[in-house]
């Protein structure tokens, strides 16, 4: 759901604070189910306040790739593209957290969620496989 | 439930690539109920290496304060403690995924989650109240 209004779009901003590289952490977490507490959370990255800007005006979730310095409307090349339903920032307005409809999946690797290392009987291990093979993910 | 080896810490620890200044973006997730997909996110905060060796060790969630440059034991001064259920680092080994059991509230303003500023109306808006007055968390 876009916000139309350029002044409330700068209201947004104005209460961010971006970091001492002009970025701010965003958690994707994925739109809780109706009368849910909320969903799982799917990746973190950054946005700038460009970055931002576009998101709030356009409704899909744009980062700020700080590896390749641009922007970066996530799913431009995997098609796995996010919508978000809430922006919400934090109490003192240094991490914000987007409740999004994720298309697909929002890893690389082909799984829903980023966050699948964890200690297994004592080792290193994915607990989740991928449900996408990431080869069809960035196919041509 | 702590890691009790500290081999397998040390494994959890080669797995983490802190940045330039040492440290990682921890989310913490309430818990999920039996079978749920995910909880409440409450909040973002920082650990180094020894707050994440110490919350490995202990079950105890352990962030790095930056502000203060100390272990910040969450709760030791309002008692609002986290222990973690799970520990889930992402893909590339940047971000911890916290699940918590969280007492009482996250926020220091008394809310559950620090994610309470969203547009409504296209206006910033507080979408929670306080569970609990601040005062009577930092009292004595």
């Amino acid at each position: 759901m876009p916000v139309t209004d350029p002044a409330a779009r700068a209201r947004f901003l104005a209460a961010v604070r971006f970091n001492e590289h002009g970025l701010l952490p965003v958690i994707a977490q994925a739109a809780p189910a109706e009368g849910g507490q909320g969903g799982e959370v799917l990746m973190m990255a950054w946005m700038n306040a460009e970055a931002l800007e576009e998101t709030l005006a356009t409704g899909r979730v744009v980062y700020f790739s700080r590896s390749r310095k641009a922007l970066w409307r996530k799913g431009e090349s995997s098609g796995q593209v996010q919508h978000w339903t809430d922006l919400r920032l934090d109490c003192d307005g240094d991490t914000l957290l987007a409740l999004v409809e994720q298309k697909g999946v929002a890893c690389h690797t082909g799984r829903r969620s980023c966050f699948f290392q964890a200690l297994r009987d004592d080792e290193m291990t994915a607990i989740t496989a991928p449900d996408v093979d990431p080869k069809v993910l960035y196919a041509g």
